[in-house]
């Protein structure tokens, strides 16, 4: 079911994702999908999350930046190199006027795609490599939700050249070093 | 004009927003106005623009980080106390699905936002108070692209204990100081 969710959703968009589609395309019946599913958009969100999982996987190699790296690069190259990106805008430009969208937004995807973050940063913290002070929650923002401001407000480049500028600020701060404590 | 637009647009939303009602809150007929704005949503967003300026403006104490914590405390209390949150998540969602909007949201908002941004910025750089690997355009979306992202996407709270998180990590690094090079 989360697969011909996440297939539909990705190959039709959500105007034509409904739960008539994905129980024909999966074999389920729609009492089976509404039992696990309680919107159409919960289970849009899950597919959709189940579908990029894999891409989006965290690695520990042990070197933090590096990791991000890699994990912010295909996060970059799936908004803007497959339907990720308008499907992604579509979702969340419908969820400011769709109140249960949003919370399935917030609940089965921004959600579990945001502890994801979160866990992978504590395991560095734990590992020395994060001060102590750092805000995971609000690292979470400066990467991935800088991106999402480009995805929707394109006024400059979502590339990966702009991810590697978003860990080298975070990594190496932006005051002159001459000037620091 | 435009501030017969703005305070239309915060009083009542974008959705019974329209160039006739500016028209016969201003003054001004139609003809003049479609000659200055080529769209409603160009005349909404350099109305919603003329009005939020001088709450948005940037000191310059000669403070980098003062002068931004500043700035970022009353742009999040004015998406978070006023009606600019609603109206701005509502423009930002209908720009998803119409261009025209989106060409005037670029131009007539975020665009001009950004620029003022980086030239607070770049202020502060040939002061010598910014590093010369900065890219400017990248910290603006690590501090306001990142408070959007809360707006749009509410999983964590946006306030000013946020934002000043979000200036803590770029000025001060997220690494380790014993690991820094």
């Amino acid at each position: 079911m989360l697969t011909a969710a996440g297939r539909l959703l990705l190959d039709e968009g959500i105007q034509r994702f409904t739960v008539e589609r994905v129980a024909a395309e999966s074999g389920a019946s729609k009492v089976t999908i509404y039992k696990l599913w309680p919107s159409k958009g919960a289970l849009a969100l899950a597919g959709y999350f189940a579908t990029v999982e894999q891409v989006l996987e965290f690695p520990d190699t042990g070197d933090l930046e590096r990791d991000l790296r890699t994990q912010l690069h295909a996060f970059v190259e799936l908004l803007t190199t497959t339907k990720a990106g308008p499907v992604v805008r579509g979702l969340i430009s419908e969820a400011q006027r769709d109140p249960v969208l949003m919370r399935a937004y917030l609940e089965s995807y921004s959600g579990p795609r945001r502890r994801l973050a979160v866990e992978r940063l504590e395991a560095a913290r734990a590992a020395g490599q994060l001060g102590p002070d750092v805000d995971t929650e609000a690292v979470v923002d400066q990467l991935w939700g800088a991106c999402y401001h480009r995805l929707l407000l394109p006024d400059q480049p979502l590339d990966t050249a702009f991810a590697d500028r978003l860990l080298a600020h975070l990594f190496r701060g932006i005051g002159h070093r001459g000037r620091r404590p």
